[in-house]
């Protein structure tokens, strides 16, 4: 792969260079930390109740974060598509065992990196640490934005922002997913597309 | 102020050493890029529509994160206390207007510094892009953790979890700022409590 040119660059090392400049070389070995996980539809990359210790990043297809609720249904707490990274961050920080399964929307290509092999990479390539500082200031600073869609738009709008926003998403993703990463039912979804439509 | 004492340490020293070391001198030096700001009670750090430029660190008091919403009432997105940085990190990364206001909530001490001289700083202090990006993965972790309760709980369970694992939280900050926070009616607020009591 031409590294220098952007169109045929690794997908990660472009990422990286959104927030900063990483060398060819340098890349080649940062790869090397990470596994390339080829993970079919489905497939489960993460379960509630184990060690926390991978972080994930998306090459090619979708992620579902989710937790089962009292009911014993599935509620998405989030969804990961191309150049976006998912982990459970607080048991991951803490070493500890999670509370969400992280699974396999469709066949995925996924970049996975255990703690204590970042934590080396990171030692190693300080510039790392600007590149997750400045991936996780817009991780969280989007979280904020989307508590409050969350707190001061209808259902309704909260659903057209939505998909204003990410139109990536509602293409890629099922809506009983977006249904319930937006805290809606999937029935209050499929009225609110029947409606658009009509 | 005897740096070497954890007891009399300063606040922000303190708390950048809980996620690297950092010595004395170079503290003293990343010190002097912060404004130190006494604010009084309900005294805004930062207005919507206005340029987001400035991070804050909480030395002493509380501070409120909130938008007004369509009816015209001030929701909460975020609260905080002592060794919590706040701002609207999408804005501040974009360099754009915000859609936040930050008011404070009692008489405060804010450590305060604005975007160039973070960038400055972390140049010359790699260690603080380290720090920077531990604190980013807890609160995004966090935030995270609380959509899991606001789609997960009863409203009762959401009041009773943050109380039972934010009792600072809960002594500190008025009763209809948490009923804010948490996305319920003050009403609702007082109804459990009196429930609790009785």
């Amino acid at each position: 792969m031409n590294q220098n040119n952007p169109h045929t660059m690794h997908p990660l090392l472009r990422h990286i260079n959104r927030f900063t400049d990483m060398s060819n070389d340098d890349f080649e070995e940062i790869l090397q930390a990470f596994k390339t996980l080829k993970v079919k539809k489905k497939e489960h990359l993460m379960l509630a109740n184990t060690l926390c210790d991978q972080h994930f990043f998306v090459i090619h297809g979708c992620l579902n974060m989710y937790f089962i609720d009292t009911c014993g249904a599935k509620q998405t707490v989030q969804l990961a598509i191309e150049n976006w990274w998912m982990t459970d961050y607080l048991a991951l920080g803490k070493g500890q065992k999670t509370e969400f399964f992280i699974q396999s929307v469709e066949p995925a290509t996924v970049l996975s990196i255990d703690h204590s092999s970042q934590e080396q990479l990171l030692l190693k390539f300080p510039k790392m640490e600007k590149y997750f500082r400045k991936m996780l200031q817009i991780a969280y600073g989007a979280s904020l934005m989307r508590i409050k869609y969350q707190f001061g738009l209808s259902k309704e709008e909260i659903y057209l922002h939505f998909t204003r926003n990410f139109p990536d998403f509602e293409q890629r993703v099922p809506q009983y997913l977006i249904a319930s990463y937006l805290g809606l039912t999937p029935e209050y979804v499929s009225e609110i597309r029947r409606k658009q439509l009509s």
